[in-house]
């Protein structure tokens, strides 16, 4: 009768909140939800006690996970035990610190510091499964790696499983201002409530180091690139450690965006001249105190002499000689620089995607050893579809890692589907030049040159929306990008299977149908946006909608004329040796492939060469038949998005399903806008008919120039 | 074995989100928890079958929200049923679309379009709850009032109740603006989503109306009073239209503030001139062009000639003759103008104070019958403490509702707690000498001189944030405003007990306790903040902490010295006929108490005022040392909040104890902060010791002033 009334009540207690209990998108890929009868009694059997191996912050966040975990899919979760002493236990932790781990004598020794290991091996005589590493932060990766199998409904009953990351530096940067802007977000403000900080810890701060630990995310730096000097101010130092008090359970480090002025900005000197010693003295003093707060501190990331911040070349000295200075300042506390390579001068008027080439190869070879340069995937700024950035084939003496846009400044932003699993394949897999084992951009990543800086940073796209990321295939790209981190040779699909699985449902036919959607989603969007390699055709600002025909900004590369070049002749942007020789800047046989017209891959080819409206595509269609054709290809292939997802509705629940229906409705409705306007304005320059059974733009060339959208999210 | 199963499962699938399942603030007053075995069994006879006498939009919410309410409480909902058949039915609805209730004759002629009867009767020889109204609003409003009678545990067997509202506008003001900042908002960003606005009608969106009905708020204006004329263009509207068909189901309307420059700054006239036959045009066909998409707008809200707004004056027309014009276009389609009568101008520099009532007396009775001059309830702006506003005893011949502000710019922010229910109470109360039955500022708002346009309107303090308004206790100032709104005679202290038992629970030490904090808390502000009259002391801008020192803005009366007026003689600001005569803009017995010193109430002392600091207070003390002890009686009530909350802890969920932990810290930090840099700056002034056993500040007087808080939230 107990039991009857205690059941009743739980039922009854679990019924309290309709509302709070909707699928709303704010567990992400950790939704733990429970498994069917059949598995269950396999899960259950292989999970009967649960044997800790330590202590540790780590450890305890790993069991946390774990009861969490088992208890949503299993019903109950397996009570701890101090040694494994029945068939079905689970044993976690290191050698170090479980001689029941030490000695089972596992190879442990090629998994480095974050790597894992999990074996079914027999302990005292008890079948079990050993998650087993050589740092905490490797077991709690280890017991993630478990719980999102089980979530996955794959089989876990014989498992030999041995993972490490192929990049030590996996981070998020936020572009979070401290008045709780997000500079390019689209979901909501910052996570960080700076202003009741560091009194009040939100349980969301541990959620987000749940989620960035079940990917593998490392680190996270907190501010904007664009960055507040305030930020290295006593009083924020001390609310950055508090977070990283939180995050620090979940192997992950903070670092802050530092502004190269601080020192004049602060009014505490008049200089920022990295020569001079009272600003090395001054850096040295912060980091001391940074340190002394936070002793794990990661280091700092710079983004100088670029779109208006300010930097060494102010005081005439080169980038490598503000980013070593700094790297001086925090290398007695381990710390790094990570120097971004995002620069184009206002007094330049080269090709814009020559200019970090242009200053940053000369410094091959003259950054400290704790410098990394961060350089972003093509050489412009995170376009639908850009050409691999030439940096990467071009430093021999320097690590370089990725910086990749999880947020979709330029996709649509978080209304329109697009997984970037594929796009971020598309540059880590292209072929360098670069003399490394494989000779692709993935290839180059994972070489440290010696210095173990080896790495990817993802602009976050995580804000205060209850579902983090703005949308719910938003997610898909925070995780996506977790794990190319982990391995930037990862194959999209299955990733976005795998995501699909945990944050949807492991029915087969909604398995199937949304990774194909996710599969083909970023495509449509170049498809509707930017087609054959045009680039950066988006209105001013904000960057949402249609813009082809600006072209009265102050600096040429800001209008999205200077990019697609379109004139009465044809259209593209000439990049060969007969134009801004930017072929120049691949290795050698990358630009021979891309100078010449007919080796270029059609996907680059207004990218690089400036064609009459004539040119006859690999199709057959002229350039211009074959661009119209492409717009319209991409608003049919949201169209079929909508199709897809609408015979998806009995699979899944309403909220949700309602939420990405409206989604793919404004997707639609965009991806049409974006093909009117710019057939509308390329028609007027090419002036020639739309091809049979293509729609003339239902408005005018004005009606599309007129369109403002003051108020779009993300400025 | 079946039912165990099924047991178990939904065990299982309730703990499957523990994230989501913490108390996190989202359901508000409406958390519906289950009650005790005792009380179960006498609701659960109360309640054995719904029975709608009706099936409009409105009824079927009720429906939904008995569903809601009763399966969360009891378990499982009772079955809907045609007609009442057994004991202990529910009957609810209008004796238009309900024969049974018809047949009741009950007496429904007094209540109005929105009052409600609620009886225990028997219906065809059973048993019966009867829920009656003369229209559905008023079924829905009593079925939100049985629903928390009973999270109140209060019984419901025998019910004879019977209740109207006493003012007819009941609206809340959201200041958000069409970016999604809101101006003074302290609870994320706005929770209109207006850039995925109209196809994703988010599921907020509904539970934000079911809060608003439950608590008898029957209005909304969507934006910000300093008003994007974009809201008017077709786009918004279509937008607001799709927010008011969720809302309408709820009996809310929905209004807009109106930009009075519009058709100018749309580019559409070269005037705004309410007299030119163009601009009322203009006005006309907008206002037919809103009410095809929205058959039932309210109406506009107005802030014009103030704080840099356009309006009337612009052209030399009166705000009558303004509001007027606007009045005639909403006319035809039954809408109103709320024109807000605070203003004060940059060319006039008397007493801030009086600057309303110099404009708007003269205009009394000049109004148009769909006006309404929306009056703050006191004379400056939403201060911790002044005396009711001047307007209320002035205006005979025109409908004033008064305009309160539930978020609390000047009252800490979210992180203080103050609940406003007394400080409302204490204006609504007050004897303004105006000759209506009880002559209080509550007997004015409910006469609306033969308009029917009676009513209140608080400046909302809801936003993106999960608890709807920054903190649990905030939740509290949105629920005691409908309650006022309702009954501008509630007694604040039941009204907060009620919604300590909704929000926090029925246990008897924990609702006396947050009851006494609550009662005490606003008066704690008073304390630490602006004591013995003082306002306005609050630092330039943002409003965030102390600046009684400020004297070098542009204008006068944005300084809080020009509030102090204090120096080496005394402090305070002298409105008795020897200074700027304000008490003249009382009624005359109102105005005689407040000119002598020796009969102002001490807690308007320094408001009406100028005094040496060796004047007597009551107590015995001199003015200083008076002042002094308030500072530090504010900062102690917050140390006695802080001990009453930790001795909850047994008794609160872990989220909401640690959060509100986390913000009386603040406040208690913030308090010390407000005691410490008034004391030294008033101190350099009265340079006088502190009394025996107050501590000095810390810090000297350059400390406190050369505090920064540049990332304030809400500017």
């Amino acid at each position: 009768m107990r039991f009857f009334t205690m059941l009743a009540l739980m039922v009854a207690a679990c019924s309290a909140a309709p509302a709070a209990q909707a699928e709303d998108g704010y567990r992400l890929w950790l939704r733990y939800e429970p498994v069917g009868a059949e598995l269950k009694t396999d899960y259950v059997a292989a999970a009967t006690q649960l044997v800790p191996g330590g202590d540790s912050a780590t450890i305890r966040a790993a069991s946390d996970e774990f009861a969490r975990g088992l208890s949503s899919m299993l019903g109950s979760a397996p009570a701890i035990a101090p040694r494994v002493s029945r068939d079905g236990a689970i044993l976690y932790g290191t050698p170090a610190t479980s001689p029941a781990i030490a000695a089972l004598k596992l190879p442990l020794s090629n998994l480095g510091k974050e790597g894992f290991l999990i074996r079914s091996v027999p302990v005292n005589g008890h079948r079990a499964t050993v998650i087993a590493a050589n740092e905490d932060v490797g077991v709690l990766y280890g017991v993630f790696h478990l719980l999102e199998r089980m979530e996955r409904h794959e089989p876990i009953a014989a498992l030999d499983i041995a993972e490490k990351p192929k990049l030590n530096l996996r981070l998020l940067n936020h572009w979070d201002n401290l008045d709780g802007h997000v500079e390019r977000g689209y979901s909501g403000e910052s996570i960080w409530d700076w202003f009741t900080l560091p009194e009040w810890k939100k349980p969301r701060y541990t959620d987000y180091a749940r989620a960035d630990a079940s990917i593998g995310i490392n680190g996270t730096v907190l501010n904007n690139v664009n960055a507040s000097p305030d930020i290295l101010q006593t009083r924020y130092l001390e609310k950055v450690a508090t977070l990283a008090d939180i995050f620090r359970p979940y192997g992950i480090k903070v670092y802050l965006s530092a502004n190269f002025g601080s020192p004049v900005a602060l009014k505490e000197l008049d200089t920022a001249d990295p020569l001079d010693p009272r600003v090395q003295q001054w850096w040295q003093a912060k980091a001391d105190e940074i340190y002394r707060l936070i002793p794990d501190f990661g280091g700092f990331l710079v983004k100088a002499n670029s779109e208006g911040q300010p930097g060494p070349q102010d005081y005439h000295r080169s980038h490598a000689e503000g980013a070593n200075m700094l790297a001086a300042a925090l290398k007695p506390h381990h710390g790094i620089v990570m120097w971004r390579a995002f620069v184009y001068s206002a007094e330049d008027d080269t090709d814009r995607a020559r200019q970090a080439y242009a200053e940053f190869k000369p410094l091959d070879g003259k950054f400290a050893d704790n410098v990394v340069v961060q350089v972003k995937n093509g050489p412009i700024d995170f376009q639908p579809r850009e050409p691999f950035h030439p940096l990467f084939g071009a430093m021999p003496e320097t690590p370089l890692m990725m910086e990749v846009q999880i947020t979709k400044e330029y996709l649509g932003f978080n209304t329109h589907l697009a997984y970037l699993g594929t796009m971020w394949a598309e540059a880590l897999d292209a072929y360098t030049g670069y003399p490394a084992p494989d000779n692709s951009v993935a290839g180059v990543l994972e070489d440290g040159k010696g210095t173990g800086l080896t790495g990817m940073a993802g602009v976050a796209n995580v804000g205060s929306d209850r579902n983090w990321s703005g949308s719910e295939f938003d997610q898909a790209n925070w995780y996506a990008f977790g794990r190319f981190a982990w391995n930037p040779s990862a194959d999209p699909e299955a990733i976005a299977r795998d995501w699909t699985r945990m944050t949807w449902g492991n029915d087969p036919k909604l398995v199937e149908t949304v990774t194909a959607m996710m599969m083909r989603s970023r495509e449509a969007v170049v498809d509707y946006m930017t087609p054959l390699g045009l680039t950066h055709q988006m209105a001013t600002g904000h960057h949402h909608g249609p813009g082809p025909w600006i072209s009265d900004l102050a600096r040429p590369e800001w209008n999205p004329a200077y990019y697609n070049r379109a004139d009465s002749n044809g259209i593209g942007f000439d990049r060969s040796e007969s134009g801004t020789d930017a072929v120049a800047d691949y290795a050698p046989e990358v630009g021979r492939q891309v100078n010449s017209i007919t080796t270029t891959p059609e996907m680059f080819l207004l990218w690089f060469h400036h064609l009459p409206w004539d040119y006859k595509l690999r199709s057959g269609d002229t350039l211009w038949d074959g661009l119209v054709k492409s717009y319209d290809r991409g608003v049919d292939a949201v169209a079929g998005l909508q199709r897809d997802w609408a015979s998806l509705k009995p699979l899944i629940d309403t909220q949700r399903f309602d939420e990405e229906t409206a989604f793919l409705a404004i997707q639609h409705k965009d991806a049409k806008w974006w093909r009117d306007a710019s057939i509308a304005y390329f028609q007027s320059k090419s002036n020639r008919p739309l091809p049979a059974g293509h729609a003339e733009p239902p408005h005018d060339l004005e009606y599309y120039k007129a369109i403002r959208t003051p108020y779009a999210p993300g400025q």
